[in-house]
């Protein structure tokens, strides 16, 4: 019965909401300035948007940053997430049998975002949440939901998250009780841990 | 122009919204099985809430938790919050010359509380929030808010929240910008940080 | 269906089977040598059996353990375990109406005495693991059955332990995948944790 | 009269048993998923074998690893295990004159190979046990036989495993009394002192 | 109002009034010599200055040093400080709208320099202190003004300075009260927050 | 020759410039509350000033810090700096035949306070340094003499001090050179240390 | 034939050759000076001996160290050294049926002490060695003898000794090859592993 | 009257008197066994002695690490030791107008090394002791001599060793009285002390 019901892979934790975070606006910028706040970003999220820049900010940004997808006429360049250990959990979980539904870009920055998909996450049997930074996120699914809740800390960060200690920390300290931790980056146990639920 | 305007103090983190996590319900259990997890409960969140409490429950918690209010009436037994470091930096708050008001009983796992009280933290010039555990409530005020945020993480936990050091983490990676910490357990700090911010 | 299926707690790994580690044999031992090895003894395990103990070595060690069964005929003083938080798993998951059976002095020191069980071990619905010391017993119970595992690491232990540390991280990097862990000492949420997965 | 007992090294613990661990169901995979997962289990255990692969993943699977063996016919790609330090342990112990017999692919995940060597364990005058991760295998070995065991924590792992912090740790707490440690890597020293103990 | 008022950005603390420390005096070194004290240097502060060098040694370092500075006439080899994260919290604020000014090769080896810059100092609304190593520079900026002080930890430095920790932790310590702090390098974090001061 | 120049001994350094760290104005405060603030401070610096305080406040305080020196007349409760290490340092230099001299109330906070003390500094032969907190002092002091300066941190603070940590590594990574540091709170060692200098 | 073969245990490394280390000269010390030696000197390596003594200084040290020796005549006080973790490994190895021949008061700051015990220690067939501070004498012992060395690290010591954790690395990382490790103060894991050296 | 005095440098700690540990005997011997003892040694000491090597093991040694100083007649190849941060302190010594004498390839482990040198160690003003691995050198250097002694802890290591904290918190808890420490690998820092103290 299991099998057929969904659940939930929440990706990296990524502030949206508060606009200025992962989105650079060229204009005003050389290109030196725009790369180092790049690599600030993509260090931080794994992920960025310049918007309205020239071909020259264009050009160092893809050299750069090979995966960047520069569309010239938008004068966007978009660096997509990182898509590690998020898809590897949802690729396991596939592969074990499971229905796997994907939620991304919510963030504990930009509340509403989780709010808006509660019942979407109520109708899991067993949620997979993915964050990195302050791993706050699974408490916050965990106060929503009844089912089981396992956090994935993720090593995305830099400075005093210490390739991923700091989520972890935070997972194991959860406010929301009956949430349970893997190791960092750790995708791949979290959906086996979650293929056990669905077929005990 | 900034003494007449509040700042709130948003006391320890505490999942009130789950039910279970703070509430003994005694008519089941022996004495002995209320003080185990009374005392595992205090040391978790320094607080807790024993109903349908019989005598003899009620004079082991009141000996062993000189601090709680003992209700024979009602049946309760009723451990108030360990009242450092958020009642500090009130005090010192109110003593620097600034106006406070006090939200307490928030936490991420019960998010619609904070929610409600979204009004109120938009009215103040500079927010203090005090939280221990995963320390993931400065992200969701400061996601919030567009005012300065002043993270204070405490040493409330056991495990592996470290003296406050997996708070502390998880504030130093907030995913909300803008968020700055000061050191486990200084509300003494946070308020003279807030008062820099309304004096300056 | 899942609430009439039990879930197992195992207890703090005890290695028993090595005979010398848990028992004083006192007749060539001043009290003080007695009392050294029976505090050695309390600090790693919790427990401790001294057999052919004299009246002397009998109220030294009562009056150094409280807690300490003395056995004046059979000449023998029995220190039984720390009853925490295996017991606070136990109870709190009785609370949220699961049934439970646990299984005591199980260790991977001993390792046929958790062959025996397997039987047991693959009854249950969803097993919490409760070890200190190399928190190894999660990855022996993981790779025995196919139910969800939680394992909970215990401060129990000394010097290198760091407070139950060295156990956590065994566990988040065990062997057997699809083991998820809750904070140290935190048999409450391991069992809210087991408890939503037996009502999910 | 030592030397000429053989002494065990026993590798990097690896779980076997539980089936999806190690091996990589190409056949619904696009060749990003498969390396995506090759690359996760090269991290965590130093190995992988692929099976039923086409020939677009053996290319990928084979530039992304020098190391690979593969096997077109079968369709196989075959990652052999890291062989460092367990072969430096046994290389070492041979130049220092002693005999050395080596198990490989024992885990504590999948106990039942283990025991089925027994006999072996038991035959020797002093066996090194190196194990990764967990670091459970030297306190299931050291309760199987009575004679010295010397463990050896590696690097392998990831996360939380902190460069092999986890397994020196758990191996220093091991529930079997007498396991003696040497530094994370330190196969030489292992032999260095296996040979100290057949030739004193 | 604030946004007309100037925020100061101290750069990474260089002592520079010891004399010795940032200096190569070349004549008496080969270019071995020369290379071994600049890495060090370059390690340690980011930045280096080589006198009266000849122009194999000029050569030398331009190899290794891409972006140092080489005046063939001047006989000197330059290495300007390594631009990160200070410059990013000044390019930040002022894409936030707030005026900005800069005070660099401050330190505190060298007090005096920091006191000729009281004047300016006080003149700030918000004052960012980013500075490695030691992490002392902002106690004494936060002993000599009176408007908030955001303290940025930068990951400069070797050793027991791991990679930013022992200037967070001197910053979070501070004796100067009201000190807040951001993560290690998260020049963005602080200007974000300066920003929110300004403008609340 | 150097037992007749005298070595200056530094002790805690407290921010007494800032005016309200380490006093207390009673009249506006409960009785708890002068005590909360007591607490804190002396956990922070070991030393605090109630003024204005009335009988009832007095005892509170008196009852609480036996140390503490009441003055019915002023109105006034000082408790006195915490004597170690500092006090050890001085004792054991004088014992090993050196002429010492001593300085406290000195803080980077109040840098002012450090240079008015310049002259008395550059007459040492050797400067040994006790500072807790953000342990910041030696490297202010480095910079203002020329003699040896021999660190010791101290255990004093709270939070993420973790007993002295801070103040240690933050003077390993002291920004003016040839400042040597010694294990926490080893002002023996300092001693020691100078002693040898000032006799070699 | 092992068993009549005897194995040294060495015990906590103190520094007698430097003579002031451990000895504190009464007569020119106030009560108070001499209390604070005592308590430093305890918490370092356990023990001391005060000489010419008076009676009020004799009282006070015996108040404070009940364990401590009075000698009136003599005009001594001596505090003798924690026995544990060394007595423990040599009452554990007695009781597992090996000689044992102890050796104290050798320390490597004082290194001709450990030299005229060489005999001893080649005439030993395992060697436990207990040490705590740097952890440096197995390194030594090491390389003397050509027999199996056990290394214990005990949790003498303070600041930056970590509970042990200084002479734990120490140990890990010594310079002699084929020094194995136990826990921290696991006295009886050494004698365990010793005997299974003596018995296999 | 200090300047013409010696002052000496002890390198890296290396244990040459145990035989096995830095020379590798190659008859017997395939490449990648050579290659991987080779990095081993590399990894732990930064030199080894191959000996008796044929041509493809020479060629192979050399491919593999450029500063091997290869003698095909002799049949070694030899990795003279890494040379910093000895030498960093041996030339900023002298170019600080200081004597300098150098000792090398002495170690605790073969101890009569160190007692050879005693007289050139007792004739120095001042001793810089650098040291990885175990950090022992120094209490012993320390023991045997009266003047000033000062340690540096380097990065030369690998697993437990932790980039050099291992021998940092060792000589931070030396048994030696009066060692005081610099930062990891701060041979600069350790000479600008040294010269402190011969100029004062």
């Amino acid at each position: 019965m299991f099998e057929q019901l969904p659940f939930a892979t929440i990706d990296h934790l990524r502030p949206i909401t508060q606009g200025h975070q992962e989105v650079i606006f060229c204009p005003d910028k050389t290109i030196g300035q725009v790369l180092a706040i790049a690599e600030r970003l993509e260090a931080a999220g794994g992920s960025f948007l310049a918007t309205r820049s020239d071909a020259g900010q264009q050009g160092a940004l893809g050299a750069r940053f090979p995966r960047a997808e520069i569309n010239g006429l938008g004068r966007t360049v978009y660096l997509p997430p990182d898509p590690e250990p998020a898809p590897t959990a949802a690729v396991t979980a596939r592969a074990f049998k499971n229905r796997v539904e994907r939620l991304t870009d919510v963030g504990v920055a930009g509340i509403h975002r989780i709010l808006t998909q509660t019942d979407v996450l109520r109708s899991a049997t067993v949620i997979i949440v993915v964050a990195g930074m302050d791993g706050a996120l699974p408490s916050v699914v965990g106060g929503l939901v009844k089912v089981p809740v396992i956090a994935v800390p993720t090593s995305v960060g830099y400075g005093a998250s210490f390739g991923g200690l700091a989520a972890l920390l935070a997972m194991l300290n959860s406010c929301a009780s009956g949430v349970t931790v893997v190791n960092i980056d750790n995708g791949f146990g979290a959906a086996a841990a979650a293929s056990r639920i669905n077929h005990s």
